[in-house]
């Protein structure tokens, strides 16, 4: 079996990451540490979610932060809506890119966008075609692909039909999240076959969090199944709001070290991504969970 | 390929976890550990290694600990020997298994055991013979099978030459240590190739440290190669006091919880190792590297 000879590192850490810190980074800050990871060699850089700043006070500043992103045409600065409403204020914001997502937990949709799971993927839907509409390219993701903390096991069937009418509404990447890190090596590579027949061309996606410590391990499953695009975080921060005991997604610096062992290249410098990461674990006055940035 | 139905989990937490710690844990506390570890199914537990009093004061009350220890029948109890000197303590008080260790890296050798590579080979020789000739099971271990903070890459010839001396004179099993995190999934498929026409019929065990955050990793290529014993240490702990920036064993609840995920028994109830990782990271007052204790 031979794997992908390079893959693609879309960092999430400033979303993903910079949500869950009870001291709000700020924008000067948050802005200087995207420049710091698209100086590192990233060029998927998720900066911000478009969803009720009353709810996820973190995220308040992301119409000015997007404003006031470098202009670096190389990398793609995207941000994450959850409903049709961030769609459009992405869009107004500036941003040329979107990540569209759903949960596939009923439980966990109610709790982190307030719909059930059946609404969540007509407005899935709406938010795909909204916008494309205007001109932006369209990324999606899965919440909960591989369980969910409320509902415990999540069928397969719903992940299936998300995606396929994600496939059937012309995204260009689709993105299982194990947002609560239930995922193992064989649900990884089961589900990515079953969605082999379901999203057919869709390029496949992982975003995986280590709350079993399993991150990696699930990483390295993936890119034996050919995944190219993994989400990651610097220093390994992240979590959901709505997941208790949620826990950091694998760390940027970390994944380009496995990458590269397993001999697939992603142009990424994780000694750079490193510094980024020491200036924040500073800022917090904490140690984060990825393990390289400490030898750097 | 089919996996391992079953795997062997090789507690070391007592040893390689207890000797890292500043805060030296008294032999009461050492005792009511290794006794929930046995009640956690744990059934090869490393309580201790036979060295230098004055290096390594954290294991000064190896003798008093092994006299009393648990009367299990079903538990293998061992320690850790660099040099005869070692095996004939271990003996003398009363074990009747022993690991004998010697490093494929010369630097790390000489501050590790404070002799050579080459005298540690010779010095293997005489540990497995005369514990074997004391009645003792010998298994023995070659660290740095992967890689060395001083010297980088360490010659595969070197530890093909330690394993078919170990082989040649009988040990038990043949654990490859990755003392400085540096091991990689390809590493670790080529050394265990490697390996199988040099020690022929010894069963093969991986001891990996979470370093640079590929322990699990690891653990999982190891196991698709057949790998059927893993070293481990409760909630993670663990280092080597001779290797700068050493991090801890892969975590015994984690590996637990990734061998029954990738269909492998262990007869190991990680809730149960968990609650003896939670006492003793409230003694040390700080939170240890394994996810899953967080969790039970």
């Amino acid at each position: 079996m031979s794997l992908p000879k390079s893959v693609t590192i879309v960092e999430v850490g400033p979303r993903d990451g910079f949500q869950l810190e009870s001291r709000i980074l700020p924008t000067d800050l948050k802005l200087d540490i995207i420049t710091g990871l698209a100086a590192a060699g990233l060029k998927h850089i998720q900066v911000a979610s478009f969803v009720s700043p009353k709810r996820v006070p973190q995220m308040a500043d992301a119409e000015d932060l997007v404003r006031r992103l470098p202009k670096t045409p190389s990398v793609t600065f995207f941000g994450l809506a959850l409903n049709t409403a961030g769609v459009t204020r992405a869009g107004e914001a500036g941003l040329s890119c979107i990540e569209v997502s759903i949960s596939a937990s009923d439980a966990h949709s109610r709790k982190n966008a307030g719909m059930s799971h059946e609404a969540a993927l007509a407005e899935g839907e709406r938010m795909v075609a909204l916008a494309r509409s205007a001109g932006m390219v369209v990324t999606a993701s899965i919440q909960c692909a591989f369980g969910c903390v409320y509902e415990g096991a999540v069928p397969a069937a719903r992940v299936l039909r998300a995606a396929r009418m994600f496939a059937d509404a012309g995204v260009a990447r689709l993105t299982l999240a194990d947002t609560t890190g239930m995922g193992t090596p064989p649900a990884v590579e089961g589900m990515l076959t079953a969605l082999d027949a379901a999203s057919a061309a869709v390029p496949m996606g992982l975003h995986l969090h280590d709350t079993r410590g399993l991150g990696l391990v699930n990483a390295a499953a993936g890119l034996r199944c050919g995944v190219t695009f993994f989400d990651t975080a610097l220093g390994g921060m992240g979590g959901c709001p709505f997941v208790p005991g949620a826990a950091g997604n694998i760390a940027t610096e970390d994944t380009v070290h496995l990458m590269a062992a397993m001999g697939a290249a992603t142009g990424v410098d994780w000694r750079q991504v490193a510094s980024c990461t020491r200036r924040l674990s500073a800022f917090l006055g904490r140690d984060l969970p990825g393990k390289l940035y400490r030898m750097a």
